[in-house]
């Protein structure tokens, strides 16, 4: 006689997924087909509701917020829920806005979950930080104008700007800063005691979303700018001369007639 | 009597598509939806087998080349190959690998259609800047360790990026180096200038790929390391403390038996 052996137990594991700069279509295959075998999904309040809806019904989905200002949990309270609702449901998705290796404290995550005993798996996603300026035609690298790029976030650990902000801003890279609008006149200030007050900024809200909004400016106006025309977080900000590829588009654009179009 | 008009001119576009870092699944939505109603596609050499099945039967799709050291076509010659296929087919397909704006001269390709009066479309894909380190499990940013990340190329490594180093070499940032192989032993010289002999690095070749490999060392050991695994292009180097989160974790994994795995 056998017996039957019915095994509700499912082998704990972490998928860290990117789920793009904010465009539903900006995700990839893998981080759709990852969400489709979830068994709980915790995400980020930067991850829009069209993005959601790739989480199959059924699938409990919970927030843990953390937009700035406003952190419904700490980092240690989710790491805590990582390894809890992994052990108790199996496979956990933690789905995080643009890529979860930028500025995402995805490695921490990783981390913990090991030690734990999960399986851990990173599915990278597009970041704002490259996806935000390609939206209004400003390539992070051009030919003759930067052959680099240093992406920078503006809230550091300690609460103050980074000192990599100064030296970067001594480079010839293209400087995007993520997550600094609460600091741009301290990171204008930087750029501008470095002598480059006249270098052209940009400022992408809401990038690759409907309601996405921009400003140009220079370093010396554009904590003016951005302020007159209401421009807030989320949003990047890019610094270098790549900028000015946007306004060349925009001047041919004038002449013929011709649209640019990001999809 | 009505007159039958029937016009098989199409309106000339361009869609600059990233196809990601190699992983078929690594690619966007929106890539593979623009792909389907491609009239052409010019694809590089860097742009896998299994990504171009995602061409639909019957669209014809032209290598263009430019793989280090064999260029089958010169940027001149891409340029006015698309402008002409766009006025002779429609909708041509630009697809390159990674990001189409990051070190992929996509500016270029995007000034000149849009000088010849074609509409443009920039459709971002994940670069292998990114993706690569996390492939074997290390994060470009890390709380503690990196504030920021340097992505350059090594093609253009004389003059004024050798300074730029000197400034990211100060800095807390993780230099990760695309198409900068055959300079390794140059590059490496320059970090150790600058008093880096001991940071860790880290070459992926072939990242996201089933022929994935990588080697792990200093910049003080990383030539000859790499020399004795025979790592080759097409790899990505990272620069910066955060390479030691890949040994972390392969620690852990060796003490509990539990993988870490990148899908």
């Amino acid at each position: 006689m056998t017996r039957n052996v019915f095994s509700y137990h499912k082998a704990p594991r972490l998928s860290l997924v990117g789920a793009g700069p904010g465009d539903p279509e900006l995700i990839t295959m893998k981080a759709i087909r990852t969400l489709q075998t979830a068994d709980i999904v915790l995400y980020d309040s930067l991850v829009g509701k069209e993005i959601l809806n790739y989480i199959p019904i059924g699938t409990p989905a919970l927030s843990v917020g953390k937009r700035a200002g406003l952190h419904s949990y700490s980092q240690e309270e989710i790491n805590d829920l990582i390894v809890e609702l992994a052990l108790l449901y199996g496979h956990v998705v933690r789905l995080k806005g643009g890529d979860p290796y930028v500025f995402g404290r995805g490695g921490e995550e990783v981390e913990v979950a090991i030690r734990n005993g999960i399986e851990v798996a990173v599915i990278p996603g597009i970041t704002s930080a490259i996806a935000a300026p390609a939206s209004i035609n400003i390539p992070v690298t051009c030919r003759g104008l930067s052959e680099s790029f240093w992406i920078v976030t503006g809230t550091t650990m300690a609460g103050a700007i980074s000192d990599d902000i100064a030296l970067a801003a001594q480079s010839s890279a293209t400087v995007v800063i993520l997550m600094g609008m609460s600091k741009l006149e301290e990171i204008m200030e930087t750029f501008r005691f470095q002598g480059k007050a006249q270098t052209p900024v940009a400022i992408i809200q809401n990038a690759t979303l409907d309601n996405e909004r921009y400003v140009v400016g220079t370093v010396d106006n554009i904590v003016r700018v951005a302020r007159a025309w209401d421009i807030g977080s989320p949003a990047v900000i890019v610094v270098g001369e790549v900028v000015r590829c946007s306004e060349l588009v925009q001047n041919i654009q004038a002449r013929t007639n011709i649209n640019f179009q990001y999809q």
